[in-house]
């Protein structure tokens, strides 16, 4: 396994821009920490567009449509087309429509946020679960029914997790061999405020245990949909572009499975220790302390 | 692996019954399904103690007390001693008291019902979470603080789990090493209604997953804290002592390990094709299709 390379000067950011046309951001913990935008990023982004380069956004958070991302891009004064962002929840409402052709007639059991369901409701997926399901109310075994017409069940990140959906996704699951289990991403935990707390992989480890069944598709970082989505909207050359990320088993995995280029920076999960150490098990190409630091070029 | 020894006439259930002073028994889908109590059941318990039998009840459900399960005999109809009732909510009040020596200054924070608190505040110690946080608001990162006086987590089957109760739990277990993590069962599952649901060891599975660690001890069947909980009370004699139960991994591994004799009844979850299979992992000593078929003797 090659050391990583630590960028660090002027001459090292310019001749690493230069490599390339395209690059992929991961965004919580790249670009911003939750609402605060990191220092310098606007700049740098602003910088990558003068330069003519192509950005491609990146992200698990399955919390927010494609729709609500622009949104936050433009309340923090960046400059997106909506086109240009993957998050996952569009990349299972891609995958359902155009690679499983999930059939007009079911429908998808959701737990998770609004941008699951906005996303399927764009592609005309029909969907339940999700807010319905937030409902306040005691648990009653007798409110739980199979439903032949469920035929997927979709976990994302749910703030509002309950017995009631886990219990309803479970007997879909459990009553109908056919129903299909997706997740849109499996990180064990999220970052938020300088901590961690459970993600999507650890909410759905219930259904796992209980059911003694793996997902039949994740598709979030570093799984293949995610990539299958993006190289049909785009044409990546594969040697010029270079996924930007924090977090070493996710994005920088992503990108090594693409066969791209890796870039990671340290403003998130993954530390310089993880890639330096003996035997560390993924390695990126490039490493930077902050994607702020390319700002150095617009002095 | 012997066969397992199948009673089906007067003189088996005579001989058998003659074999044991004392029995273990399950409860859920041994005496009763939910609130339904299986036929002949009544009829056979009152020919045990009849007979001079010591009944001792053993039960990984942690949703009642002592008291509430007592309530529950007596609306059913069945003479019961508080004390003969040994259920997983109350071997983790005696668990916590008297083999950890809890320290009376510091808490536990329960995922669970009511059966738990009621526990342990019988033992005195302090508790938290638990009906707090079932306040139906909606999740606020902000509100998650570690909390050094939590000494424990105590996680058992709650139907109003929420994101709230698994991110203060993962929040005290992952911002404190010394904070212990204890479930009252790990059953993945629980039957009602002929069907299943996840049970404790499934909604325990986020903690497990986002922490990366296993719990520090499981206190219900087929585990040790149970049987020495039992045997602190009871003196038993493993020769003449029988676990009666319905599934083989919790109820008839836990008399296994106890080294005591077992028989399972095919009124639950365990099925008669599941102990003939060749290797089957785990076989009783007896097998019965039902406790009711006992009742014989009454005639």
């Amino acid at each position: 396994m090659p050391t990583p390379i630590k960028l660090s000067s002027r001459n090292d950011y310019e001749s690493f821009l230069e490599k390339f046309d395209t690059f992929l951001l991961d965004c919580d913990g790249v670009l911003w920490h939750g609402n605060t935008l990191l220092p310098g990023v606007r700049e740098v982004l602003a910088l990558l567009r003068q330069k003519g380069k192509r950005l491609i956004f990146v992200t698990n958070n399955s919390a927010k449509s494609r729709a609500s991302y622009s949104l936050k891009f433009k309340k923090l004064n960046i400059e997106v087309n909506e086109n240009e962002i993957f998050c996952s929840a569009y990349i299972a409402a891609y995958y359902l429509k155009n690679i499983l052709k999930f059939p007009k007639e079911k429908k998808i059991y959701v737990i998770g946020e609004s941008g699951i369901t906005e996303e399927l409701d764009l592609e005309g997926i029909r969907s339940c679960g999700s807010s319905e399901d937030d409902d306040g109310k005691d648990f009653d075994f007798n409110d739980i029914h199979p439903d032949p017409t469920v035929g997927a069940v979709l976990c994302g990140l749910d703030t509002r997790i309950n017995y009631k959906k886990i219990a309803k996704a479970f007997n879909y699951l459990y009553s109908n061999p056919d129903c299909l289990f997706l997740l849109t991403n499996d990180d064990s935990t999220i970052p938020y405020n300088g901590t961690l707390y459970p993600g999507t992989g650890s909410l759905v480890a219930p259904l796992i245990k209980s059911l003694n069944r793996n997902p039949d598709a994740v598709m979030g970082k570093p799984n293949k949909p995610m990539m299958d989505c993006i190289t049909n909207e785009f044409q990546l050359d594969v040697e010029r572009t270079c996924m930007i990320g924090d977090r070493l088993n996710t994005d920088i995995q992503f990108g090594i499975n693409g066969k791209l280029k890796t870039l990671l920076v340290l403003t998130g999960i993954s530390k310089e220790h993880d890639i330096l150490i003996k035997n560390a098990p993924i390695v990126p190409d490039y490493y930077l302390p902050s994607l702020g630091d390319f700002s150095e070029l617009c002095k």
